[in-house]
């Protein structure tokens, strides 16, 4: 079993939080490795040395006690459950002979929750941040605009990418103007010294006296800025929480909004020369989106994919971006990718977290957490005798997918479906996207990552918009079936509460 | 005679305008190297190949017909007149073996001047410049603001090191705006389709709703937008001449203005992806210099003179001068390089020049040249029998040094000078800057490079503002001479007229 086959890193319905990290150790040394995961249901684990399995290594830690040079090897572990599988990724320990004293330290060895992590040398030659916090942000539905066919798509291959590189990801789409804000002010919470902030917006946005400023869904038909976000006020606020890298990702417009005058009134910034920003397109120019179908990228993020995960200095990589885009004949001399940088250290989105302390840490790891919590599968019991399984599955922070499945039901009823029903009125949920019979009827771009590992027999409903639900989530599931040689169908309700999924734990409103 | 021994790229007085190419050839094709220089006196030129002089290559051309392997190697030229020397670069020839049909010619061999050019292949994998142009303006003696002291060095350094690049450098020191506007109107003549532009400025300075404006010496205390040049706009002028490259460092503060409140009202750019800023420091902060003494380059040319000759993409090269001036712990917090870039193609100030035609190529050439004509070196004669030489030397495009030297006098003539007076009132010279004994007294920041190669007893004038010159530059020298056993001194004066030197002949007022 490669690392390879089956790995699926969209689905946030099963996700490792935290990588093993290679080590290097001497002979009597204690080996700890740890992958820490989230999932519904709960996830299972399997540790791999040289890919064949460890025995008795079925937990998120794997520890060995007085190591020999025999422990050497590349190491994995699967984590998995009832519908999904996930590799993580494969690190390398070394053992040296001689004693622990001796032996160099490269990169902290062990997991960095339940461990005491070693503080960072003052000057440590290769950077480091205390942890990496991503927001993306993708507008397509707009109340009193042209609609946007790319930012879902444009999100979602971002928000996997940067998981693989361990950032801690909250992806929203179709934000009103408040809960952008509020989003904003989550993002904030989340980030803390030394910690990488990067913030990718895709929408309509337009650039004046050079500031950037992003669109809300429901913006009205002559907007100013007093609709909009300021892209210069939230890197004030970043610096305020004294970040080690603030990245922006701006996938929008800049041209003039001649209806607004307003001259922003931002104090200076100030000059912590790690501030790298990464425009899809030049100032007064458009961004582009291509027309090839729903599900393909805009033309930013179709190149930035293709570069993200390199080990290179962030304002590098944008710049090989910006090349490997110039090579588009079709967008020459209309869009062009702009970066701007004051970055003065080598850092990169490749760079290992070493948080600080224990502490602060474990703080922004719950906020964040906390938005990324799927209500538990749960088993239905009917009166009929029917039992159906009810799962949940995250497709953005603000976007679950409810799948239910008859998991058992009594010899005499022929045929049954359980649909979901009575869904809160403030989701306005769109009943094309309720009990469909595959992830793709519902509008899923997840749709092709999904399919293969996940059971079929199931109805599929799309909730979006997740950040809008004033209190828990509660719906009906209706069970419509059919006894043997009888006609008609019979309806079965069952009332249910799964409390506040994903950002709706934050309360956004 | 090593090439580094005697190489004196700052004097103007003595230039090379053309470099030598690599090229390879086949047995039998004609070898033709060029090496064009202006200087006064007129240059002289010996070939050299493998450090050994060239029988019979005394010209600015080496022709070799039906070259065989014999001619292998790397050639130079050295140049030289009375008072200077100049090396080229040495350039390799390869000669290989078989028909000229068959040798491959990966660049164009030969000058480009007085040989019809090879026309560029449409999509060159090396990026080519049809010409490098590069306005410096250091503005240093305010009329109404704090007086600064490292444009003039940064000004030189860059002059230097970047016509080592080939390009074509007006450099000018303290400009009123008119004079400013004229210099950049000149600039944009010289640029044209695939012409590298580079504007390097050093002075005051500042940005205003993301504009930024370069502050002339005659800017009132409380100046505007009216009393500056938008940077952008040069910009926009320089697109409209289809430049290949557009690069503008700014070494100066980006503070805003609160004195001015106008908001330009500049037309959009277009999408070149072709444009690279180097600002010495952030939005919103300063640029600073370092207090070491007058003759020390500020912050920004300390590190970018580090990195300026490498042969790198000018964005990965600014990126590593960021990085570069990252290190340095007394402006952390301060000051930090900000690069901004849409460039979309791998071009380097390294590439080299490919002119598309000879026509257009020589004009530019000659309009700059027109720029750099120092007066002819001269012999005056007068009545008591004392011959005095009268030379010229340009230190920047408006600066430019006159020397007196005596070289023959009667023997009843026991002491004599030349000295000179009656300069023109509007290039108001300062007279601490005239008949120095040494070229440091007279406030010139080539002392150190002119020293050793100048002849000595001279005396040394600085004549500066040569844009304001309204007519030919006219004076007199005074000879003051004592006959042999005579207290008293006498005095014959002769009147000089040199013509317009240097930027005075483009009339810029």
């Amino acid at each position: 079993p490669s690392p390879a086959s089956g790995y699926c890193p969209t689905m946030a319905g099963l996700q490792i939080l935290r990588q093993p990290r290679p080590c290097r150790l001497a002979e009597g040394d204690t080996l700890e490795l740890e992958c820490g995961a989230i999932g519904n249901p709960p996830p299972q684990y399997q540790w791999f040395r040289n890919r064949r399995p460890v025995e008795g290594a079925q937990g998120p830690q794997l520890q060995v006690k007085l190591v020999t040079t025999a422990e050497r090897g590349s190491y994995s572990c699967r984590v998995f459950n009832l519908f999904h599988e996930v590799w993580s990724r494969e690190v390398d320990v070394e053992i040296g002979e001689g004693s622990g004293q001796t032996s160099v330290a490269p990169a902290p060895c062990g997991g960095q929750q339940g461990h005491p992590a070693p503080s960072p040398a003052p000057s440590s030659p290769i950077p480091a941040a205390t942890d990496k916090v991503a927001l993306l942000i993708g507008n397509m539905h707009y109340l009193h605009h042209k609609q946007l066919q790319a930012p879902m798509v444009d999100v979602h291959a971002l928000a996997a990418l940067l998981r693989q590189l361990d950032f801690k990801v909250v992806s929203l789409l179709d934000l009103r103007k408040a809960e952008m804000q509020m989003a904003v002010n989550e993002f904030l919470l989340l980030l803390d010294k030394g910690v990488y902030g990067l913030l990718y917006y895709a929408g309509h946005g337009y650039e004046n006296f050079g500031n950037s400023f992003m669109v809300p869904i429901d913006a009205p038909s002559s907007y100013t800025s007093a609709h909009c976000l300021c892209v210069q006020r939230v890197l004030q606020r970043m610096q305020q929480r004294r970040t080690g890298l603030n990245i922006f990702l701006l996938d929008m417009c800049r041209k003039r909004n001649l209806n607004d005058d307003v001259i922003p009134q931002l104090g200076a910034l100030q000059v912590t020369a790690n501030i790298v920003f990464g425009y899809a397109t030049c100032a007064d120019a458009e961004a582009y989106e291509l027309s090839q179908g729903e599900l393909s990228n805009g033309i930013f993020v179709t190149f930035l994919k293709r570069w993200l995960l390199e080990d290179e200095k962030i304002t590098v990589l944008l710049d090989k971006v910006a090349e490997d885009m110039g090579t588009l004949e079709i967008t020459r001399g209309r869009q062009a990718l702009e970066l701007r940088s004051n970055l003065s250290e080598r850092r990169a989105l490749t760079d290992p977290i070493r948080p600080p302390a224990q502490d602060e840490s474990s703080a922004r790891n719950l906020q964040w957490a906390k938005a990324h919590v799927l209500p538990e599968s749960r088993h239905l019991h009917f009166d009929c005798g029917v039992t159906v399984q009810l799962g949940f599955a995250a497709e953005f922070s603000n976007i679950m997918i409810i799948f239910t499945r008859v998991v058992a039901s009594p010899e005499d009823i022929a045929q049954c479906e359980a649909k979901l029903t009575d869904l809160p009125e403030e989701l306005d949920v769109d009943l094309k996207c309720t009990n469909k019979e595959s992830p793709e009827e519902v509008g899923s771009p997840l749709a092709p990552a999904w399919s293969p590992g996940c059971p079929s027999c199931c109805l599929y409903s799309r909730l979006c918009g997740l950040q809008k639900l004033r209190q828990e989530l509660a719906f009906t599931v209706c069970l419509q079936y059919r006894y043997r040689g009888m006609d008609d169908f019979v309806e079965e309700r069952q009332a249910v509460s799964v409390g506040k999924p994903l950002i709706a734990k934050l309360n956004l409103q």
